[in-house]
């Protein structure tokens, strides 16, 4: 057979990615473009930006418990858990996560994005719907597209949107996907309403709580264990080892049969390289901490709610309340930007979330709560932030 | 608005999982459910199963060199690499990965499985094609699938096949995606031929070359370096860091334009949470000993020459050459996990490959080579494996 003869002009070698540099030219007019900021392993600021709510990931038990476990495991886990990756040390997470949480069962993977993908494509296919809140986690959102499901994405916590979209869906099995705290936002899902739709019409619940969990509920069981939702036959939560817990990883909890069905099916934990050990156990240190100090969930949403208030007073735009997120609306990504930038020069590091990190195209401040900060701290970031707002912050 | 009432028959919670009893079932009878093994630290099998191939995982430079930065950094990055995740650690891994690659940049990613969704979703796009080897990893079908580009996925190791898809696409824009060592069957890709394919038809390569890097190539530069490729404008390498480096992670490698469009583009860079320090100090140190002992990459494949030779000498169907990864063809998946079970009861571990972990269908062992495996393990091996070969293993 003869090849046929190439369908377009050819291009030279160094052509053929010449529209990145359009793409480019484009982010950069809009003020899109990032930059990669490579900090050292102290600095004098205040961190406002970090996920690292409990102020756990230099905590010397949990350091020192990942130090211990890389030399005595090694640094990697060397394989899919199906093959060598699977150590005591995960199964030993996957336990004590489950008991903390009051599920049967949980399964470890090596990030809380591939923890998403894996619940929210083994747990739909095909012959299913998902219904989801729209401004879901983009982990989330790449598991619907995985997922080849009926996708229905409805208007921000909004359950009754919820329950008309399974209520018209098209497929019988179903599953609602939603963050537990929104990332960006820092708002609250009503996850009660949200399983009373899902019972009204025979749908699971699926539930990323990577920002409840350590901050919420009874001693940081988190925004599902709060809602009276653990342990239910029909809800699924997924958890990030990366954020409350200072470490890395991700995992599903849930129903012994959910889980079962994970290890056999979920292709990003079957076609991954296990968590490394030190991650997993960091992560089971971390745990150990939030048991002996049930107080540091609570001191988080102390210092959230001061944060929160101040910004008010001062007459800022807020968002985000019962969580460790704080979230301060910007005029647009430029001057969200500046505002940061000015912030940072002032030794307060927040997040700058800007389009396409943003669900709903407003760009803005994302300041995050840690249990470790003083209230002169939190006075401190609230006047720096209050005083560098640029004109049209407060509305 | 009232809303409707349910679309289907009311399920108890309890119900709404009940479809995953009936795929445990059919999974169960067709020999294809699996069990976590939970190992301990050390062991006393003959570990062939792993990827752990130049035997780093454990080294003490690079256990060591996790453990300090554990201690040192933080058990966690706390936060997306544009947020508070990039740290000196990851930059300067970025810096050597690219140099010792011989490509202008890197970009770390927090596995190797996201690297691939990124390198893959960021590089096409709805107005493009992508044509591929229909045998990629997983993790670069899930890529494919999130891309909304055309897809075609072409026959096995065919650059004629590869070309004539080329050639009958309908979108300017194209990228190729292949591996460079096929992670279960072991052979290696023919990259100059699918170079010369791309360069005919203005496509773009992406070569995942996870099982390649730190085994193939001068010194373990992998397989793209070693096919003339490394640095071409118009190919784009991701690497796993939790194989031949024994660590965790994944870095896409490139040109300075494509790194730069997936920082700004990547949703698996920008939506995770950056890699652990300790695993990036642990990829870091691994590259050192990789300089200095460059014999570490040429044992690997002594090794694994032996192997095959070993296992084809005693009428085994054995398949992979050129890299670390020895496949051996059994008759089924029940046959291939009893005897993978009766290896490792003899005290050799091996991989057991099946549907669905298998893109041909076909169950076998897969046994890995690594740098540290005398010729005395290596015969052992052979002998334990060709002694409990089933009926039919010989074709
Ligand atoms: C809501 C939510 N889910 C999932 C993730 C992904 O978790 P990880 O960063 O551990 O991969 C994140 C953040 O990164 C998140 O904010
Ligand atoms: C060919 C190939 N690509 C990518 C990956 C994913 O890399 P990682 O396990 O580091 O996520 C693997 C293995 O897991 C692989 O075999």
């Amino acid at each position: 057979m003869n090849a046929p003869g190439p369908a377009f002009p050819a291009l030279q070698p160094d052509e053929v990615f010449d529209w990145l540099d359009a793409e480019a030219a484009r982010r950069s007019e809009a003020g899109l473009v990032r930059r990669l900021r490579a900090r050292g392993p102290s600095t004098d600021e205040l961190d406002l930006a970090g996920n690292d709510y409990l102020g756990l990931a230099r905590d010397k038990r949990v350091a020192g418990a990942a130090a211990a476990a890389s030399l005595r495991w090694g640094a990697g886990s060397t394989g899919s858990r199906l093959v060598t990756g699977s150590t005591e040390l995960h199964a030993e997470l996957e336990h004590e996560l489950a008991r903390f949480c009051g599920t049967q069962a949980a399964l470890v993977f090596s990030s809380g994005f591939t923890a998403n993908l894996g619940a929210v494509t083994a747990l739909s296919g095909a012959e299913s719907a998902i219904v989801t809140d729209k401004y879901i986690h983009a982990s989330l959102i790449e598991g619907c597209r995985l997922s080849r499901a009926d996708i229905a994405a409805v208007g921000h916590a909004d359950p009754a949107a919820i329950a008309h979209a399974l209520a018209t869906r098209r497929k019988q099995r179903a599953l609602v996907v939603t963050d537990s705290v929104f990332s960006v936002d820092g708002d609250v899902a009503p996850l009660r309403e949200l399983s009373e739709a899902c019972r009204t019409h025979g749908a699971a619940l699926l539930v990323d709580d990577a920002h409840g969990f350590g901050v919420l509920g009874d001693g940081g069981r988190g925004a599902v264990h709060d809602a009276g939702l653990a342990g239910e036959p029909d809800v699924v939560t997924t958890i990030t080892l990366s954020k409350a817990l200072g470490a890395q990883g991700g995992a599903v909890l849930g129903p012994r049969r959910v889980i079962r069905h994970l290890v056999d099916t979920a292709r990003s934990f079957v076609f991954d390289t296990a968590l490394a050990p030190g991650s997993a156990a960091a992560a089971l240190a971390a745990l150990g901490v939030l048991r002996e100090e049930p107080g540091l969930a609570e001191r988080v949403l102390t210092v959230a709610g001061s944060l929160a208030h101040g910004l008010r007073e001062a007459g800022l735009q807020v968002s985000g309340s019962g969580g460790a997120v704080v979230s301060v609306r910007a005029p647009g990504p430029g001057e969200a930007q500046a505002w940061a930038g000015a912030c940072a020069e002032h030794g307060i590091r927040v997040g700058c979330f800007r389009p396409p990190s943003v669900p709903d195209g407003v760009s803005r401040l994302r300041l995050t709560a840690r249990a470790d900060l003083a209230e002169s701290d939190v006075d401190r970031a609230v006047k720096v932030v209050a005083e560098l707002a640029p004109p049209g912050a407060r509305g």
